[in-house]
């Protein structure tokens, strides 16, 4: 029996990463799951996988989600409602500025139709790395538009909801600037900051620190897949991008000629919008960054002793907003930075340096 | 009885974060420790918190530490010189080639200076911020030159290891480019990034993941600080700098034109030389961050869980490489990602399932 929300079955075309994500996830709460896609490879793959079984001709799916590549989506979603034409329809893409248009260009009933978009990935790509889980505590964005029906809204609601996700409800030119500034041209700043290691020598390199991993860390994600979204949302990231340019030109200009009248102002205003944009950025449970206290403590770098930390730090009934571990080339000591709530920092330092930890 | 390899009494110039930090440290193995500051408040600050006592006409250091702000550096060196003819002076400035050319231009016996760079910081500044430990398993460059004295060179090397860092020969040039590559120009991209948000709506950021939190994490670091390190190594950032900025008018350039043929090669370009870059980076213990295999698990988010998880591993007998815990907006869940040697993975998996732990 189904505790779901969502009424199957649920017809998936596109059986990569997301669309098997959904798949498994959809199948560990029962309900019906059809999946489909272009390759009979891929499509067995993503059903030995457990993600539902394959789609038959005459199988008649109440909900259909469109998971293939973003180029392809908005001719996927036509040929979807011809072959279903009493079906809810939804996709995933991680742009949503053109489906949409794409779609409302076509003389087609848009009623049942609501675009979406999961915040979810992961650094693989493909069926096989689908878990039922990447969707948990993840935003989940709801593009509907004048013409979805409110059935439609609320079913796909429901698939988000039953997933674990949050949601978020937003117009398709919002969702589209708020990636464009929090996840694509990060993505390409990271790649242009990680890009200058690539000739460097192996001296230099031994002194990054934290700092440069955490600028760095995406850098490491799939060019391909990259590509494809950027394409999509060229024009919001090249605004983001243009504006950063800007800045980066009077920085640069600056450092050239760092004795001039108003260089380090320059810089100095740089650095100081910094500070306030990081502190826009919202940590855990939608709190700020800013409002944890943080607390190093230096640990033996041996199996147990995180462990052993964490154990004592729950005994002492104080709870972990996030936790870090931070190291630095050929050390051999952990230093975890422990974040709690600032009434707890107190206690908590008081507390482990009674029990002899080494807090710093 | 001191077991420290340094020999005192060693008396420290600037009583800030770095000059603290070192006297608590070299207080701690029973090395005595004599401050200075042209701050009284500052000095009596940093004395009454532990670091040493105050430096008193008449003392006679072995050891001279100058660590004041980096625009005086030199000039307090030349000082020590004349004030201590016989002690050996190193200096920690974060920019050494400045420092070193001042020095050298001027008619003095450098054979007792040896420059160094203690790669080691905290958000914070000042005396209260100081913690002996900040050095342990960080970097630390020493610059001497060929006019330093092999025995004055031990002894800054013998300081460094005394505090617990890991130390580096380099010379000056080389140290001041790395810095660059690795911490100066991050620093300020991190800024520029973060700069964005400093207006933007909640909405937007809302959307925010961990990729954007870690890129955009050291932006919160001290402006007033980074203005002075970014002046005294404006050159060699702004190398950095306007390279980046030559990869960034490309991909701007081909956002806004991105149907144009070699549009999408050149973004293509920029994020596959942003992986190749991250696979640059020296992880834990020196090597590559790629080396380690990733195991996320997915544990309740209340006090205890992320150490009966840890104590688990540890039980199993797996040693964490790293450690890092993924947030999303409005999520009530941990997913912890265990790094682990890669030979550890698949037996680590299996174990923590068959415990029961929801692993990725």
């Amino acid at each position: 029996m189904s505790t779901a929300r969502t009424k199957g079955p649920v017809k998936i075309v596109g059986a990569g990463l997301i669309g098997t994500s959904i798949g498994l996830a959809l199948r560990g709460i029962g309900v019906e799951v059809l999946i489909s896609d272009l390759s009979p490879s891929v499509l067995d793959l993503s059903v030995d996988f457990g993600a539902g079984r394959k789609f038959l001709a005459g199988d008649e799916p109440r909900l259909v989600v469109v998971a293939t590549p973003p180029d392809v989506v908005a001719d996927v979603v036509l040929e979807q409602f011809k072959l279903h034409p009493g079906a809810i329809v939804t996709d995933v893409a991680s742009v949503k500025g053109p489906v949409i248009a794409k779609l409302q260009s076509e003389k087609v009933d848009l009623s049942n139709f609501v675009s979406s978009h999961p915040m979810a990935g992961r650094e693989q790509a493909g069926a096989l790395a689908g878990r039922s889980d990447i969707f948990v505590g993840r935003p989940w964005v709801i593009t509907s538009t004048v013409h979805s029906a409110s059935e439609a809204v609320s079913a796909v609601e429901a698939l988000a909801l039953d997933l674990g996700s949050t949601i978020f409800r937003m117009e398709a030119s919002e969702h589209d600037r708020a990636v464009a500034l929090v996840s694509h041209a990060p993505q390409l700043v990271a790649s242009l900051l990680a890009g200058r290691l690539a000739n460097s020598r192996e001296s230099e390199v031994s002194l990054a620190g934290q700092g440069l991993r955490d600028t760095t860390r995406i850098a490491a994600s799939d060019a391909k897949l990259w590509i494809q979204i950027l394409r999509a949302n060229g024009k919001e990231v090249s605004k983001v991008l243009s504006e950063l340019k800007l800045d980066l030109d009077k920085v640069v200009a600056s450092l050239e000629n760092i004795e001039e009248a108003g260089s380090l102002a320059n810089i100095g205003k740089v650095l100081e919008q910094g500070n306030l944009g990081v502190s826009k950025i919202p940590g855990k449970h939608g709190s700020k960054a800013t409002e944890y206290a943080k607390i190093t403590v230096m640990i033996d770098d041996k199996p147990g002793e995180l462990a052993r930390l964490l154990t004592e730090v729950g005994q002492i009934g104080v709870n972990l907003e996030d936790l870090t571990l931070e190291h630095a080339t050929g050390a051999l000591v952990g230093l975890p930075e422990l974040y709690v709530l600032p009434e707890e920092s107190d206690r908590l330092t008081q507390e482990l340096s009674q029990r002899g930890w080494k807090v710093l």
